[in-house]
């Protein structure tokens, strides 16, 4: 059970004027909904945050572009200096002599050096030096960049499409969603605090509250989990209906955390459901299936059904 | 002693429904019990964790198999585009070529580029110019992928191969076990939790219990480590014989937490002692040696001896 | 609110006998104001230190000198071992030969090894393996460095220039001050904690004391955050003014710390403001721009922007 | 000050038994005072652990060897498939074609190819093919590992070389030591704990008690903490004199835990001073230094020095 039964949006870190009616404070990826304007005059591109989080074919395709463009550049500086600059087969025309410049870049960028083609002046040995010193220290960048890529925390965690409100127990409902880790990390000491957030027409402002949870955390979190918050007379929900939900902009904010046990480190997560992402009257369908091994199987394509359930 | 003297097992992330009788919770290895099928729906392999988990012999035979593969390829591409693409001896027969053109990729690919081959059409100087560029990425990435093996958590406990049940004081038996840091690193701060799940007749279901020990908490885990769980009146084992802890098929879940002071971090591990695991009757054999030079001498052969020992 | 409501410089870890009345304590830089002397007794230079938290362009610069180094001193080994050990298109005079040396070290440095010139005397042989071998472990080791650098945590705190005296609420004044993260890592479970130093006529000694604030911790750090200590009776600049403070030497001591959720790992940063740093009688500009996108906007230009307010 | 007024061998991880009168838990090093045997039956050796923690000369040393025995491997065998696998310089006899062989196998090992030696048979194709493909295996090992011994946490506290009993205030005297840290890092959040353990002749056994301190936390740790243990009623050493703590072994075993806010890690020291490392009747010696430029000036090198006092 949650300790704290109260909160308000500046606990959270959200100032109450920054946003409007229908702003939603958390994206479904699990991002802040803001944007900093002006940053660049602080700290520039934060470029190695982009180059660790962009996808892999854009990073691939970048450094491709990048040892394609250097390659050019060099190429040119041969070529200006005159063919006479690089042993080997002579080239027959101006677009030979700028191919066999390009090449003798590439082989010399890479330190692949075959020899058919060499450096023939001082200009041209000093160029190659510095080039094939450049290129070498491209690639420790590169390889740098790829381990800080491969290391560099995912998210693993998929959450059910929705958030449901079902038949809980003794005449009450509950608020419910589901998530399950879906990575083969193994997450432990996993914590999820959930609070809820309305327009109020009365006070002309945004409400938090921190809600209380049936249980807010479990030892070993290796199967689904489904938090329930039971609607009982403390929850700023209840009595009230779907489209009631609606009309005042509900948001339910989740904040996770737990220990990857495989990567030892913290992790954390948020999600949030707006009002539209709520189903009324359905209960989650069963994820576990039976099986001859006495291992524990789970379904994960079944995260986000549902079934039909009369609330109380 | 551990505060909480109850416990269930959604507390310990373990639905009360996902598994039978006799389905194991928590593997001797340390893992989950646990199979999430349909997560290629989801997330895919998870490449990354394959390749910095398995075992070293197979990493070195997947990238030496890779690297074979790849230059049959662009062996292939450098065949097809004709012997005269590459100078050198001329080959004197179509299998002579293939491995000219073969050797030609290794030389490009390691940037070894000895040059007695090399290119002499725009084609394979374009395609080598590629080739050496893909090959320093791709050492760029086994690099980063060693690293990432090399600094690798690994499992570094040392568990006796059975729990037993011992005379322990004032009339007591204890349900002890004993486990040792394999490694070197210095673990401090260890904390252990023991939960006792079992199958309930009445109840049909699995019921799980934390239980008390002598001490859940060490300032150094500098030798051996033996925890005694005393079975009085409040232990869910308390006046149970051998054969009915089998019959209940009694599981000892261990959660070690420790703070490894040589790699900078937290150290988590899982164990779990099934009935058939534990020894009824028996105590712990001293580990301690005696020896001149004022050291603790810890022999780690002796981690599961036992000699028999009447229970009260 | 903070839980101690007083503290001593000892508690904060500064002697009170090491500093003079006008000693600041901690640099707008965030850095401790502390100079150690004789260390190079215990540790040495720290070069690992220097070498990952250098500017990039001091760190470029370093290795090119260290790659330009290496190679002159190769290159006079090779020169004066004589020009026949280097096979190769015969130099002209002494300075041709040197070049040619030099040429010959640096191809063999990066692993280029293009073959126009190639060792042609055992000891050449021998120096030229040795070379290549160090080449590689030089740039392993950028390649090391590089990543270090990279994934080195900087500080990502922007705090307005000035700390504010700004009217409060119910007739109390507050000492606020504003800041702001200015990367787009994702900062969570923020917290802050403000100690107030000042010169003490009568006590002729610094004194601390941790000072309540409206808020000590929020859960998202997502736009600006601004803190506020309100002046009230406990306040140990309750009843003073500006030429009072200045005169007492007034130093505002702040304490952050977070979560980076992007990087995962936790974030501390300390800042101070002396009384020069402390404006009187105005207010914080507000930070946030309307939109149209739905989204918050915080416009980062506006951090220290204040105006005029009467104070109580 | 200590919360917990007293606790025991096992609470601190070493068992009662495991040592005789004389033993030391802690080495003046840090390292637990422990030897385990028969740990190769169970990991082997932790190569990972040697290759990181190893002197950096004898890690150079370690790699030129392997570097020097892998190209003598590799040669023998170009060298024992015969001379004219090798295109090149004819060799004039066995030993020029040994030679030969071996700097072919550095030229291939480190990827360099000058090709005034080529491979001229299928089968020195194929192991040159192979060699380079190791070569660079290796030295994205060698690169993996170079990270891993610059990012290794080092041990960067200086301790005061005696513990000292000083008078203290109010007739009360002191158990005092004084450390440092020796590096550039800024450690905060600084906690020290101390247990005094001693021979009991009456018990026949090692006694343990953690002992109070006038301050065991501070936030800043950026100049010397000299930690004070006041003799009062409560000390086991409360009474005893030099003799009787030699007699009775007085071992001072210190436990330092602190967050290092460079690294952004917490960092763990241990230390102990027995009773010949406890000087009695004597004062540290002021660090702190005068100086014109408003900064706190250390002086490292007065870390053990004291002066004659008068116990009360």
């Amino acid at each position: 059970m949650a300790k704290k039964e109260q909160t308000n949006s500046s606990e959270l870190g959200f100032g109450q004027k920054n946003y409007n009616r229908r702003t939603r404070l958390i994206t479904q990826g699990g991002e802040f909904n803001v944007v900093k304007e002006g940053m660049s005059r602080f700290q520039g591109l934060d470029v190695y945050h982009e180059l660790i989080s962009m996808k892999w074919h854009k990073f691939i395709a970048l450094i491709t572009v990048l040892f394609f463009a250097a390659n050019l550049i060099f190429a040119f500086i041969y070529f200006a200096s005159g063919a006479e600059g690089i042993a080997g087969p002579s080239p027959d025309n101006k677009i030979e002599d700028f191919l066999r410049s390009f090449y003798f870049s590439t082989q010399t960028m890479t330190t692949v050096g075959f020899g058919q083609l060499s450096p023939d002046s001082n200009f041209v040995s000093a160029v190659a030096a510095f080039e094939s010193f450049l290129g070498l220290l491209g690639f420790a960048l590169a390889t740098g960049l790829m381990f800080a890529r491969f290391s560099r925390p995912r998210r693993n965690l998929e959450f059910s499409q929705n958030a449901i409100i079902a038949p809980y127990r003794n005449n009450l409902n509950g608020l419910m969603f589901r998530f399950i880790s879906s990575s083969r990390n193994q997450l432990i000491e996993a914590e999820v605090d959930v609070a809820i957030s309305y327009w109020s027409e009365e006070e002309d402002k945004r409400i938090f509250k921190a809600v209380n949870l049936e249980r807010n955390k479990i030892n070993f979190f290796s199967t689904s989990w489904t938090v329930v918050h039971p609607i009982d007379e403390k929850s700023p929900i209840h009595g009230l209906d779907e489209a009631e939900c609606n009309k005042r902009n509900v948001e339910v904010i989740i904040s996770f955390k737990a220990f990857d046990d495989t990567y030892v480190r913290p992790v954390y997560d948020r999600m949030s459901y707006v009002s539209e992402e709520i189903k009324w009257g359905v209960k989650f369908a069963p994820m576990y299936e039976a099986s001859d091994d006495e291992k524990i199987h789970i379904n994960m394509e079944k995260l986000s059904s549902t079934y039909e359930a009369m609330l109380y």
